[in-house]
């Protein structure tokens, strides 16, 4: 059985390409932060919402993301997420992310998305 | 000022160089785990203590480990960081990693590595 960590991002990933941001924002810890670029940053479910929602229109709305291999390293309540994650766009060749997500469990069991940086070590001195 | 994580590691590195493994302890959580080479793991600070015992030796006591560059992303009581992590030893040439390491902050205050995975995403498809 997939981790279910595994699981959110199958369904994080579908959610970006339906642009359905509702089940996306689900996902996601309430102080969670996503690396927009490398060097910039949103912070909260509201400043990362409004983020994806650009993303999708600077994307021409035709963003497509799949993970191609990842691997889970659980300790306790946290998960660190190293993924190979594949994006491409109508106006975007398609690239493939050296990606890192930190997953953390609530105490209503549930694994959601505190760390989303699909640009790993991209960020590094860019901040 | 750096980020106290970056500090527990320029801590960890400094320990792990003189072999003072119970300072190095000190910085793991209870139920943290490393990555020994991709593929292998040590879960909790015992087995973790046993694994830098044996790498100490299998590097003939000269480890060297020093941080080339890192980044860290913060939510909450979780902090990822992004490193380039140089290795050498006198039966090992220098090489660069791009390490990820997952830090927790304890009711204590005090952030400690909860997942070490010093290989990135050299780990993938490995386990």
């Amino acid at each position: 059985m997939p981790h279910p960590v595994i699981e959110q991002i199958a369904k994080a990933d579908k959610a970006i390409v339906a642009e359905d941001f509702e089940t996306l924002m689900g996902i996601y810890t309430e102080d969670s932060i996503l690396v927009i670029e490398p060097g910039r940053h949103a912070v909260g479910k509201d400043a990362i919402r409004a983020a994806f929602e650009a993303i999708a229109v600077y994307f021409q709305n035709g963003l497509k993301v799949h993970q191609q291999g990842m691997e889970v390293l659980e300790a306790g309540d946290t998960a660190l997420v190293l993924a190979n994650t594949v994006i491409s766009a109508p106006n975007c060749p398609e690239v493939i992310r050296k990606a890192t997500y930190v997953f953390t469990k609530n105490t209503d069991g549930v694994w959601r998305c505190s760390i989303d940086n699909s640009y790993g070590h991209e960020i590094i001195g860019k901040s």
